[in-house]
């Protein structure tokens, strides 16, 4: 396998882009990274989406959006793995460029879920449970993360203050991410006092409905050389699944298939979790960051929550989380998030995160952590200044 | 890259399958694979499949597929290129074993298209078009592509008799094939006297709506010695797109993605037209037969439809198209139809292709070209008995 490096980041102000359509929003991100990157042409683009078929009435995305960018004949492909749709882009493009089949890859993800009437969005979401055994008997996302909430607060004495202090957090490096969503600041009484979704989940605990596109340019190291860019290689890609449904897993207050990828990763890429500087992690809900900040192995388990409340996982903590502002205040356009975790990642490791949210320290090494559904899928990728 | 060989084959019948759901349809073919090569483990598993998000209102087939296969926690994912959904699937499968980063993957493809009710296969369908300038106008699939039959008659003098000529051949051919959802034959006179669906095209013109899957597991050659399979070699892999919308395209006579992904796929065989001695092909319509033995190069423009007229794409011709009885008597489950044509590859280059259909004369080096929409995307891939 041949050393992969990111040379191009891109990604466009998210939001309800009610006067953007579909493909606008995929081109703008996609033109973006390839001026990002100085590439004169891609060998081939895989596109992270959930579902273009419900959100908007479009699937044949590679087609659609090769041709809009203007790449006549490109093999461009679409993936999908809910939640996690782009960081499973981002995994085939790695595999694509180290394979040697292809140089210069795109890995972008787009989602507009705006556009759909009534209870479509969650209609769609839900897609990602089980539709006969979890969908059907009418769970929804918010109602299977609370369960989760529950019982971890059941187990290890989790509370409202440590689910608040996420999203605190999470607002507060938003509110310096000028791509963000809601780039606005939250108090913990703001988070404490928002209307209940499903209990204990309130609404800012909850990540929000999201148009928005990302995009990276991947090549291999010599390449990477030849254009002159700081070299951000991928050392570690890992890719794991669970059971769909939430019921069939033996303990609902850990994310296995998080840690079955956080292994592969770390094996790949031959470092530990005290190796990461940084991460980005799939903050969903506030629930969903503690629990996956213990699945990585950040801290043993439920101890998350306690960690997050002690400004740990802040900007000057010991392992700062979601310096983006996460999924919580800069968006969650599904098929995006896992790409613009990249982008993230890619501007730490640079020393270019805008507005005073980059860390102090000049990290090294960063990761990104994104999953599908109520974790039934997890994509861990680490990346490295070489 | 290493090299990769197909060491198992799964299919199950396809048709209406109300009494399977989506998940049963999938694992039997899947367990059919997975027997087919005898390997005790999977390292990855790739899907195809066009919208269970608006068929059957599921998303996150990777982790869904994998749970009920019993594959815990396996790194799997599903691609989407419309109809081309299957061939995509084997791509990145092959991507990915000769990349070294897994050693045994599945490719898979599946569909369940009957479950929805009024104009909803239809609705699905359309969105491998383009939603804003075509579907939204009222375009559907059988209505671009009597266009495409409309311009190549005109152009070329193409006749009825020809586009009957390739139902009557592929349902003769069908009619052998024990997993086809029509095994019946069909005369000329029944084609031309069959509904009109959209001028010229014909009931008897068009694949049905099908439900089905199909599996196959590619691993290295290496692996696959040391298995005692025959060594079923893919030496050459195309991936081309093209203007996802007819009108935007300069030519509507042939189909370009196909002859850049042929191109493509021959390049890396080191093989021409000439050396491929039969080839499954995507004849979502009999129109598209012709327009496709012509972009691949087996016949000059505007001879595709005496070629079929003329026998030299039956068994017995000079090119023989269509075995497995194609899209048109074997069915098109649109996601599994791509790796369904690797399948019947696969077989007639083990001699084993059921009930009179094996080529007499055994063949060395087969094709399969797998289109989603009218042409937008295409895969084309060459495999070689070693």
């Amino acid at each position: 396998m041949r050393d992969v490096a990111v040379v191009g980041i891109g990604i466009n102000k998210w939001g309800e882009l009610w006067e953007k359509s579909f493909r606008d929003i995929y081109v703008e991100a996609a033109l973006a990274a390839i001026n990002d990157a100085g590439v004169d042409h891609l060998d081939s683009m895989i596109i992270g989406c959930m579902s273009g078929g419900l959100f908007v009435g479009q699937e044949h995305l590679g087609s659609l959006m090769a041709d809009y960018l203007g790449q006549k004949h490109l093999a461009a492909s679409r993936v999908e793995s809910a939640c996690a749709s782009g960081g499973l882009a981002f995994r085939h493009a790695f595999i694509e460029v180290a394979s040697g089949i292809s140089d210069i890859v795109m890995a972008a993800g787009i989602e507009k879920m705006t556009d759909v009437s009534g209870d479509g969005a969650t209609y769609a979401l839900a897609t990602a449970a089980d539709q006969e055994y979890e969908v059907f008997h009418g769970a929804t996302f918010p109602g299977l993360y609370a369960l989760m909430a529950t019982a971890h607060m059941h187990k290890y004495g989790t509370t409202r203050d440590m689910l608040s202090a996420v999203a605190v957090k999470n607002h507060f490096n938003g509110s310096m991410n000028p791509f963000a969503q809601y780039p606005f600041k939250v108090t913990k009484e703001e988070v404490n006092d928002s209307v209940m979704v499903a209990s204990p989940l309130r609404i800012l605990d909850c990540s929000p409905i999201t148009d928005g596109a990302a995009a990276v340019i991947l090549t291999t190291v010599d390449i990477a050389r030849k254009l002159g860019k700081p070299i951000i290689k991928v050392i570690g890609s890992g890719h794991a699944t669970d059971s769909i449904a939430l019921h069939q897993r033996p303990d609902i207050t850990t994310l296995k298939a998080t840690t079955v990828a956080a292994e592969k990763a770390f094996k790949m890429a031959n470092k530990k979790i005290a190796d990461i500087n940084f991460a980005e992690v799939h903050d969903c809900f506030t629930i969903a960051e503690i629990i996956v900040t213990e699945s990585l192995g950040f801290f043993p388990a439920g101890k998350g929550g306690e960690a997050a409340l002690k400004g740990e996982t802040g900007l000057e903590g010991k392992f700062p989380i979601n310096t983006s502002g996460g999924l919580k205040s800069k968006g969650h356009p599904v098929g995006a998030t896992g790409v613009a975790q990249i982008v993230e990642v890619v501007k730490q490791l640079r020393g270019t995160a805008e507005n005073g949210r980059q860390l102090k320290k000049q990290p090294k090494v960063g990761m990104a952590q994104n999953m599908g559904g109520s974790g039934g899928s997890t994509l861990v990728h680490i990346l490295e200044v070489a």
